[in-house]
């Protein structure tokens, strides 16, 4: 069997000018980053501003298995089978981040038939974005420390300062450490800590942001920490997010590249599903809405963080209304969450899928909430049992919502089709009444119990003193005004990873609240959420090696 | 007057391809990164194996001022200035760092009429190089960490890590670090710092490797630290070299841009000049040989610092013979050589310049030591005198040195012909008989004696005992047979930035030796040298901006 990356360097790629032809684009849009890759000039999207928006298919997932279900897979594959329907679609990607592609998780980039290309570019340092990311939110760090160094005119509080530098790197031996060593011409000593740059703020800055403008005051808007007086410290009175708009210039402008079968996908910003939101920008999405009839997108996780987020703060943020959601179901996983172990998922056992079939019900519930109407994906794997699959089936048809097996991780766009009919049927046969699933102007805590117990299924919310403290904070400061991003385990519907199914009377503890100030949210962190990952014993860089030649090998 | 962006941003600049096809490239031979910039494939040498090479000039400097005397200004000057005059001219310079573009100093690419465009993107992010060194760097440093924590099967000495992490930025608070604080998860907690990426070993290697599996190789070379029986570890032992090159793929590969006159220039590598060798890339310099009749090409700092290292280090690792060497000079920086201080260099003192002069004098001196010709270029400021400018033509007179009054800054190529004129006459009719200073066989301490009592006209050399010790621990391991990177201020032949003009009878005290094994040399440092700058109280980054349409103000 061959791998992604052998698959990925067969291809049949055509000069990226040639696909952005197919969706309007002219030389003048796109900004080729060598002849595979491009950027997409913003003013595609006010030249374009008159044209009816396409169809917006956001694919999500049920709680995964720790290898994940094939979301991208999927959303890829739904995309080429569209086109091979006669359909005008368009992909939009998230940005792969180069920790998981050296650490255990590997690129994210589809796989198998249903993958974009160059997939070594993609996984690598495509076009830069994650780079320029790191640099905006290093210079404004110094611009921290710097600020206290030279006589500290804010009287910036260095114990509470909460905006942290980053590397796009598993390293887990930054994530506690103490900076400013070594001596006054070094600064002053304090407790600081990098996380993955693709769970910072800047990150879910550039996703969220509407134009350049909308950028630079997001960036300004960033609570940095508080001062001794214990008010918040915002980025722009340090008076960088000029420089930081400058250095994101770039940045801001979505990726074009191609799946194997030359359909355009828009591949723009990846911030975690964790502490972040979890989906491509929105800048991304709006351009695929209005250069295809049928813009398909993906949400990070389970949809129980994944979509949720992709709704309230996405679509919230962006006017985005979606016409019908995929929810991405295996074999593999639905057994995962009936109890089996993960060395053992290949085994076939219909009584445990049976026993974990309630978290896809769960799901779908929760997607009809938003006034959504769904389609199921079963992503095929080839230790898949033909008992398994008809039990999905069955479990799909008693409750009257469309299923569908996609096959396009082994067999492209034409393993997608029979999906890719029945999300057109839905669309054009089922309303969509979209709504988001509170107001932002409600109180924190009730804004968090609302996710909890409507979407996740707890029976109460937990909040340990520190966040009861945070919170009444950000109410002071006037900071609570705005949406919510539960930070959580991706196993459960639930904060504790070993509850999987579809749990019941449990309760959710929020240990801690946090301001992201510029991205527009407030992070409600439940659980032990790691922002900065770690490499494996032996980590996937081990195996990876270039030839003379330039070929590259241990991708994945 | 205009500012450099002012100008910069009104030049007449045409697509990249254009100056290509004007070099004898192809659209085979460019990746386009946007519509300006563009990679030139490495096997743009091999096609032309049997061209014969143009003539190298070397632009070198006498000992500056803070504020820079120009070097790269006369640079892109000299080759437009070529150009001007019928000949085919590559002009190959550093790519600048983002430390210094926030900090104090500012872009590096060139000065008022005589600059590299497009200047914000090469200020900014350019094509990426930097953020490839400092990936693939940071994943070395991840490794090794990850090494320790996972059983340390190498015994690596967490207390002699002498590999460091690095960002792209200035950033005083990250000199001196304690990291893996936090418990078992996060590692064993040890001391590190991170470095300027510009200032890592990994860029060292990037500028003096000559195809990529001599950079794969290098990177395999590296020595990280020593472990607990006090051998040597090296990268390849972490098996992560492979990965390391393949993040550098695209890095390897030399940018192409133009000047505000479309002249071809190859901008690639941009080590610092103190603590790493300070000198573009071997290949960026092979093409423009290639592909130029003339190739004109910078070295860091002064002459004894840059020129010292251009020779011994670059020119011995690339075969290169150059073939005329230029110094630049200007009457405030003899002012200054003559004791006048920074913030009145502006005033007429003829009597100053006089006494500084002699340090023009010490430089001339020692490239000819090299067997090269030398043409002196005073580069001119408004604010230079009359009588000032006759002084220094009437001393480079009476030592039967050309020189030629540069005026490329307020007139770009038309302002440097007559030099342009001098050094071609200088190739024509003097010979050039290159040779470099020492065998890099020779002990360590001869090595340095020799560099020390030969270029900076020092008496002695004296070794602290931490430098003895260091040296006979490589010596012992056999990693002595390596040229030297001398680490030194960069106002002074001495290693004491205040003794100015041409100093004698001063001793030079190497205070620690350090391997750098895949760069391949071996470092001595001298005096306080910053491998991590600071920003200043009011840092460049705090008046740059940027507006709706992408216009970006105060880079400089």
């Amino acid at each position: 069997m061959k791998s992604d990356i052998e698959i990925a360097q067969e291809a049949n790629i055509i000069p990226i000018m040639k696909v952005a032809e197919t969706i309007g684009l002219s030389e003048d849009d796109v900004e080729l980053y060598g002849k595979y890759k491009g950027k997409i000039n913003l003013d595609v999207l006010e030249k374009n501003k008159n044209k009816e928006d396409g169809k917006l298919i956001l694919v999500t997932a049920i709680n995964p298995t720790p290898a994940g279900e094939g979301k991208s897979t999927v959303t890829v594959g739904l995309g080429e089978a569209l086109c091979k329907l006669g359909k005008k679609a368009v992909i939009a990607l998230r940005e792969p981040s180069l920790g998981p592609v050296f650490g255990v998780k590997g690129g994210a980039a589809g796989g198998g038939y249903a993958q974009v290309v160059p997939m070594e570019d993609i996984n690598l340092h495509f076009t830069g974005d994650m780079h320029a990311i790191t640099s905006a939110n290093n210079l404004l760090c110094a611009a921290i420390d710097n600020h206290i160094h030279q006589g500290n005119a804010l009287n910036i509080d260095c114990r509470r300062i909460i905006f942290k530098r980053v590397l796009d790197m598993n390293d887990r031996a930054l994530r506690n450490i103490v900076v400013a060593l070594g001596g006054k011409i070094n600064g002053f000593p304090r407790e600081d800590g990098f996380t993955i740059t693709v769970a910072s703020e800047v990150m879910a800055i550039l996703c969220l942001s509407t134009d350049l403008m909308d950028l630079k005051r997001r960036m300004g808007d960033i609570v940095i920490g508080y001062n001794l007086e214990g008010n918040p410290v915002y980025c722009r009175e340090l008076h960088v997010e000029g420089a930081m708009a400058m250095l994101m210039k770039d940045a801001i402008k979505p990726n074009l590249v191609q799946t194997l079968e030359n359909t355009p996908a828009i591949i723009h910003g990846g911030p975690f599903a964790n502490i972040a939101h979890g989906c491509n920008s929105i800048l991304a999405t709006k351009m695929a809405l209005k250069l295809g009839d049928y813009a398909v997108t993906e949400a990070g996780f389970g949809a129980d963080l994944g979509a949720e987020k992709f709704f309230d703060i996405k679509c919230r943020y962006g006017g985005l209304k979606p016409s019908c959601v995929v929810i991405v179901a295996t074999v593999r996983a639905l057994k995962y969450n009936g109890g089996v172990k993960k060395e053992i998922l290949s085994e076939a056992n219909v009584d445990a899928l049976k026993k974990g079939i309630v978290n896809l019900g769960g799901h779908i519930e929760n997607i009809k909430k938003y006034g959504l109407p769904v389609v199921v994906a079963l992503n095929k794997f080839i230790t898949d049992k033909d008992e398994e699959i008809n039990a999905i089936m069955e479990y799909c048809d008693s409750l009257g919502v469309k299923v569908s097996l996609s096959e396009v991780w082994a067999k492209g766009g034409e393993g997608g089709k029979d999906l890719a009919e029945k999300v057109i049927a839905t669309i054009e046969g089922e309303k969509a009444e979209f709504k988001v699933l509170y107001d932002e102007k409600e109180p924190i805590k009730e804004k968090i119990e609302t996710i909890a117990c409507e979407i996740y299924g707890a029976k109460a919310v937990t909040f340990t003193s520190a966040a009861k403290k945070q919170i009444e904070e950000l109410e002071k400061f006037d900071l609570d005004k705005l949406p919510i991003c539960i930070a959580k385990t991706q196993y459960s519907f639930s904060d504790n990873p070993t509850l999987l199914g579809r749990p019941k009377d449990f309760e959710i503890t929020v240990r801690e609240v946090k301001i992201s100030n510029g991205a527009g949210f407030i992070v409600a962190l439940t659980g032990d959420i790691m922002t900065m990952p770690g490499l494996p014993k032996v980590p996937a860089a081990n195996k990876m090696d270039i030839d003379s030649d330039g070929n590259i090998f241990g991708l994945f």
